[in-house]
């Protein structure tokens, strides 16, 4: 079993609040994140996987083939959008790093599987200071 | 004459288009940034001060005196926020990274010259491959 | 289970001795760690912990919450001391990486778990080439 | 059981592909990875090992020693060489990333058991976008 | 006056050695890096043009023309390449970071000319121990 | 006219405080940096020196050599010592970044007009979010 990890970069809007809670309990719980206006991130993602190397290529998996999956169906959907507004796999759910890692996760997993190989880990870095780890549920 | 340098740094939301052009032009001109709704970035900030050293202390300038002005006066307006409508000194003008940084320029440099020492340069970082820099008019 | 990591940062000063060593002995296994008048670094420590989302505000755990408490149990003791005088959970070990990993373990770990999340590792870099990582006995 | 980590550098060329294949299918599978002239990294290799704290020292192991023996074994045979011409330990394997962490491995950890220590991974990044990690067979 | 830059990356093969010396002449002067199989490094590049800013669009350049210049030109002809060999604007020069910076600034400073804005520094960082910038003749 | 910049680091104690003030007169100055027993950093030292390229090596200066160079006059005095007691040349000064990049300075550049090149800058990090430059009287 070898792991290897593919870093993509992505830079989104979002806010975290709760629709049916007024402002002040929304600052309560979120802080600054919850400011009406939006703010934004230039976020970091590690996708991991895992499998057994395949001896005449000495890869576990094309990294530029798992690249241009990650980019056509996360980093193109998230790049320069709104994680709140314009993200279908975001839909109805918090815009908090921790939901964005679950949601990268179920969307890469069926496709990761085709190729032969297992997702193991969505790492995201929000800021320089917080980062959330996935490992499917 | 020594250089003082202080990193600070707040995430913000931002878009660049002109309201006076359509969807299209804009997309022409400013591509991925000009998406509707917004996006954003883990922007990092640079001040550089000169000045001669304090025999004194040894200092050119308190850094933690430089932080507090810089947190005051920039990046308590910036953080968490978003660069086209929220914040004053953005006013009217395009929420490109040259902008920001003549703008946090004509802020600072009245402040930061009451220290008795010089701003030198403004610098910032808008991904880990574009930055701006701006020594005054 | 999802995992969550904050990185907080503290400068302090050390050394690596054996009281009951002459300087000798203590060179032969400490080397230059060993020097009388103390050296120091800029230390970063990673805590993560882990737990189930709480659907209403899609965290594990507050973040900021997190933070503050790192910073009042752990940060506020270290950062600008010496590891071997000035730090009450440091007292009679050896102020080595692997010890103060340890011991901020045992201090964040009863205090973490008040918040109904568990402590999962404790990460501290001493140099950009050495680190230590500890998950509780 | 502490774990203990070593970083490491070494600047290489490399190319993959297979004699077997002609230039075209070793484009196909490896891309600008075959250019038949050779290019290079900076390659960064961690090495992880787990044990048990030393209560006299503090060490689970002496990292000066440890990084003695990566230099010896491994970086003394990478650094300015070429992976598929001058090192011994990957004659007859396609010098991909993931082969290069399983030689290492293989190379280290008989030596590191000697220490009393166990080798716990071997993490090598390639680019800053992509890195392998292996925890033996 | 304002500064703006652009990252790029690329992973490249050479070698020191003057062919006129012998292996020993070429080891005295240039040690590791004249080994006879080549190595290689990820190089990073630094972009850096000065302009007045174009008060319709807030840019000093529109920095995807930038670095799509720079891909063109300089990165296509680098990346994954051997500089010694392979380069046409690397022909019959030592293939040290010096001469490279010299002969980038020399390749994009009369494109970069037809943009309206000057090219003011070629930096390229060849470890991160090691960097050279270039600021013309 | 190249530049060429060689980054050194070194891990030392220092504490900010002048023996003729009292204990609050010092906290009121420096803060932090006056507690009594010493912190410390991992200090990165950038020497950056200029000249003409030599065409027959490429170079400017022989980078293995600036390094054994600063190493030699510089690092092995600094690295693992206490700033305020064990350095000869920051003898009756206080031990702020300002005066340690104009000491190096000092110490460096004699030494380095003896290469038949010119030190043209000492930036010194003392953390990640302060620098410092020196460019000579």
């Amino acid at each position: 079993m070898v792991f290897v990890t593919r870093r993509e970069r992505f830079s989104a809007a979002h806010k975290l609040f709760r629709e049916e809670w007024n402002d002040e309990q929304n600052f309560d719980v979120f802080g600054k994140c919850s400011y009406p206006n939006w703010h934004g991130h230039n976020y970091i993602l590690y996708v991991t996987i895992k499998g057994e190397l395949n001896p005449e290529t000495g890869f576990v998996v094309n990294i530029k083939k798992l690249s241009e999956i990650i980019k056509e169906h996360v980093i193109s959907k998230l790049d320069h959008r709104n994680l709140n507004i314009d993200v279908d796999f975001m839909k109805d759910t918090i815009a908090s790093t921790e939901n964005l890692a679950i949601a990268i996760w179920n969307v890469l997993e069926p496709i990761i599987n085709l190729l032969g190989v297992h997702l193991h880990k969505i790492k995201i870095e929000e800021t320089e200071n917080n980062f959330v780890e996935y490992y499917g549920s």
